[in-house]
């Protein structure tokens, strides 16, 4: 028991570092005039395939740079190399989350005076994202339909802490064991002022809707 | 750096903390005869679906038990009750995978005297659950085809750890944007001998394949 009160101890002090760090960062972004996004999903709900969908759609009104989080590969930089945006990948080293002191790091690899936008995709992981702030504006929850619809209840921090939640693959709703009203009504309880965007990122359902969401968010923060 | 240095050094006490609670577990169910299985896979992809598929067919031969870990809800724990087999909820308050310390508490609720597996569904996570030992004998990696081929390299330790590997949803192979010639390319890379078994809870395939792999691994651990 003692051990365990002192990894409390530890783990709120790691909280409260990671949360000064992050506002500092949040200071810097807003003097800076950039908006950052925190997508957070589990593996494989289709985070880099909406950066692939999203990067284009964006990049010519606005000057774009991705932070990838990984445990240890390049895969998804590598993925996003062909649109010649800024790129600085995070190796966590096994770390299940991003930190803000990582986000630090990353930001010394990009040019702050020249961007209206980061999209942090976060390591694939619902929980401890969910946990740290690392200075975004506001945090993206991303799941997908074979997932399951229980998945809001069973994770509730992320999609109370959201701004945002899209609900990827709506293609395969008809093969999944999602029921799309126990889904609402879960949101309903955690967090009724939810934004929800449904989403095809395969067959570019929804896209239109993310990027006027995006667009109207980094509008209001370059006026302010 | 020295803040850096100073987590990794607390992280490194809690593994060695906890892989010690992890043997004492290994000894106790070696001498109660008890098969114990850690079932880690990302959000979703059909680990209490597999547990509801597996139970009725073992439930006749062996004496099963479930370990449930999630994160603050009992919602998995209640899938599982319709089958009169004892249940062991572990509410992690948060953290995103099972410790030692946690089945250890677990097991004071269940009378290992009258067991022979301990099936352990850990959270739904593929980076933390990989590194804790919780004594088991052996870790299954969980994946399902709409995560993506890429989840082998992308979390290479889970499936280093791993003694068996399940590649769930091939109902959905089709839809999903899943290369199977380069899913078992990268597991070649990773873990060359690890057994695979593709699998649909959904339709019941592959299942007679892992409730033979399961009945042999009891049948050995029992007869040694």
């Amino acid at each position: 028991m003692a051990r365990q009160k002192m990894q409390i101890k530890i783990m709120q002090n790691v909280l409260a570092a990671n949360d000064s760090k992050a506002a500092e960062l949040r200071d810097l972004l807003q003097r800076k005039n950039i908006f950052m996004l925190n997508l957070i999903s589990s593996p494989g709900s289709g985070k880099t395939t909406l950066l692939e969908k999203t990067i284009p759609l964006l990049q010519d009104k606005f000057k774009v740079a991705i932070i990838e989080g990984d445990v240890e590969t390049d895969r998804d930089a590598q993925r996003l190399e062909q649109f010649k945006v800024p790129v600085a990948l995070i190796n966590t080293s096994g770390a299940c989350h991003l930190e803000s002191v990582s986000i630090e790091k990353a930001f010394t690899s990009l040019d702050l005076d020249n961007l209206d936008l980061i999209i942090v995709e976060n390591v694939g992981n619902l929980v401890c994202p969910a946990e740290f702030d690392i200075g975004e504006d506001a945090k993206i929850a991303l799941l997908s339909t074979p997932e399951g619809d229980d998945k809001v209840i069973k994770y509730p921090l992320l999609f109370r802490e959201a701004t945002l939640a899209i609900l990827n693959k709506i293609d395969l709703l008809e093969h999944a064991n999602f029921d799309m009203q126990a889904f609402y009504a879960d949101l309903q309880k955690i967090n009724a002022s939810l934004d929800v965007i449904e989403m095809s990122c395969k067959n570019n359902v929804g896209l239109d809707l993310w990027i006027n969401w995006v667009e109207k968010k980094i509008l209001l923060k370059i006026a302010h």
